[in-house]
């Protein structure tokens, strides 16, 4: 095995395609929203590379009793009537510093080779709090992307997220923007302490207007209602412990 | 010193030989098992190849004052009546997540160079609690190998092991797979408490059935019964305490 | 992304210039110091080069939306009066001890480049209490710099710092000296609990006599009184504390 | 600077030379016990190599203000009586598992050039507890090297040390032997708490009679003398205690 091995699975010819990440992260947002638009446009889309690496933990997954080696997988999405996509996908984020500079290259080698020179990293932005209204922050690579993603509902603020971008979704913009691609991170606000499918829904609302596809949100709002149920059983919970004593944040911190 | 070497201790004629791995690992049931084959065949054995590389730690081990560096060792058995084994063991895991990719790769480039195209990655999967009945769970690199293992006793469950497989036993499947080993991960169940002999010969009865060798489990019984002994002790203690305070499961963690 | 990238943003043509080295670290005195030059000198300087590395963490930095990729920046300042100045600054340290020396050597060879055979490290050294009279602490590459600096205010003392000096600052000396180049530390003493604009100018105030330059410090004593009124507020709340329980040291730590 | 430099500070005509490494590491004792040979040799020793090395921490020590840039030094002793002899000593060991290997192969690269094939590595070995009798425990890289030491006055134990020995120690034995090297591990009971001179001793008394060389222990034992000291009144200290509560080992940890 090689620090890096890319597995040419399909080709596909897109039209100047986007790419769109959404690896885990804050409340599963950007890997919510990804899988989501996976299985709604599951029949335009195709399998065209999967990138292995020792960056990623030394680990197989196994469903039914069957292994798959951790890697990252990026779909080829023809969309109708909107851009086309590609969309990267996986069940692990790089281990160390250098793993997510190595990772990112290979990502934007990928986009490149299919012509790709836009891109959007979605994730969460943590709150700290339970949300009624999802906003959804930006962080651009170039100042000329703020207003039509400004149009299009996005927040951008002063000073956040305070601590900047890390990790794959960060360096999409830092790495992405000295090759010349024109990258965008869409952050979902989500409290941090569950995993999010309303957060992820508020991401995709953004990027279907501005890719111009159309999803339907039933299976990621019904995933929404299995969380408000938990949300609401802790709620519950903390009300009748609150009657013995003070309730602590942490009660809700990684549920989900 | 390079990242690894390779000694040549000796070669051997093997005919199809399959690769069974016993590092050490949870209840050291994998790295029980192994040894305990090597002991039972010894006079069918032959020590073909040594790993040192500096993804293990920098070690070695003393015996009667006499150093060893650390490293894994390779052992052909003929098996007169059954397949040809290379038995894979060792007194240490790699200490990074690449080091696992690396040590992997050597060992199936090994096992490529003798002729192999089959891995048994042996361990243990931890329970939690102390078990009557071992079972064996299994996980394959390939749908095909699950209805042999299956009628040989081993179970495939739904989402188990939730966290998938890490380390060698892991990679042995997904590297292994992608070089065209049909690879299976057997795994006895075990309390994760306690090294577990019990455990290993259920794991070694499943291989006995799929390699077709014979083995005699009296000196595994024999430290079977000295763990039981260690067992009982623990828990008349525990019994003691709990007339003063309620026993936790902490009292028997990392016991042995 | 190799694991070092350099951006030859411009280029300037100076006379025997001195490396002046800021990068965060204790009080965060070194970063407040270069930047406050840079500010003060702002018509004199030019962005010379950009460095880029998988040392430093995989982040941006995100102002009003746009982001940035984490990277040290060099600046060319052409002092008329006096030396002229390559002055090094930046967000971040290296992220691992091999990655403080690839970034040494990586400023070294730009320094060089440009013609330097000197640097001044410029950092905090930490005395635990808070401070009247700011101290600057000293080491130096080479004996014969001991007099001139000493001459400038800088105190040599018999074991201190006691754990020697780490990091970029630590490695400017041993590095650079490895090089030819002579080389300084200047510490200002400084509580090491707070952000230390005060120490900064005890260290710029040696700077300006060793290299001939003159600063204002309208700006810097702005932030310093900032400071001041922080820590005011801070010994306020303490002396209240004082009436119901001892306070701690830890009541300082890490505030700013 | 690449990952090693071995600067070549002067040569020596030696005979059969034998390589005796004093590394910082438990109680300290290995190093003490290599400077006090320095100390005790001093017109009879040549510094010949210096190792700089990115496995070494990025720091410089400091001494009356001037820096030295860590790294391991290699002394030529030529003793008149007995074996000549290379000397490792240095502030630091290797920061990972690698740069143990690293160094180690390089420690072992220059004792061949001055045609060495035997090594002695002189260490500790924790009891725990404070000693009256400073045994001298030893591992050999070869069974034929036991009676020599035996005599000499060394134990060789049948589980000791139970953990093997990590580090460089270990190393010169592991790496040693793997290139034609005859090493042996010289450790020093030692509580393990405190720096200890005594501990030295006995080693180097071990050593004395191996080597055929004569050393003056002055120095030392008035540094065992001061350390004596510090225990007394350490056990004072918890004598005084104990009228007030049950003490702990924890009160004599890492003091020294």
């Amino acid at each position: 095995m090689d620090e890096l091995e890319i597995d040419a699975v399909a080709e596909a010819d897109l039209d100047d395609p986007v790419l769109v990440e959404g690896l885990p992260g804050v409340g599963h947002v950007g890997k919510l929203a990804v899988d989501h638009v996976l299985e709604e446009l599951e029949g335009e889309s195709t399998l065209v590379r999967r990138v292995y690496s020792q960056e990623f933990p030394p680990q197989v997954t196994i469903e039914d009793g069957v292994s798959e080696l951790t890697c990252a997988e990026i779909y080829a999405i023809t969309v109708p009537e909107g851009r086309d996509v590609l969309l990267l996908t996986g069940d692990n984020q790089a281990q160390t510093n250098e793993g997510h500079y190595v990772l990112t290259t290979a990502f934007l080698d990928i986009a490149e080779e299919f012509g790709a020179s836009e891109a959007f990293a979605l994730g969460g932005v943590p709150t700290g709090e339970l949300i009624d209204e999802y906003a959804v922050v930006g962080a651009v690579s170039d100042e000329s992307l703020l207003d039509p993603l400004e149009e299009a509902g996005v927040e951008f603020r002063e000073d956040e997220p305070a601590g900047g971008i890390v990790g794959v979704s960060g360096l999409l913009l830092g790495l992405g923007e000295r090759r010349g691609f024109e990258s965008a991170c869409l952050m979902g606000e989500t409290s941090g302490y569950l995993v999010d499918p309303k957060s992820a829904r508020a991401v995709l609302e953004v990027l279907e207007a501005v890719l111009e596809f159309d999803l339907d949100y039933e299976s990621l709002d019904e995933r929404a209602g299995e969380m408000e149920d938990v949300i609401g059983k802790i709620q519950e919970m903390e009300q009748q412990q609150q009657n013995m004593e003070m309730p602590t944040d942490d009660d809700l911190r990684y549920i989900g």
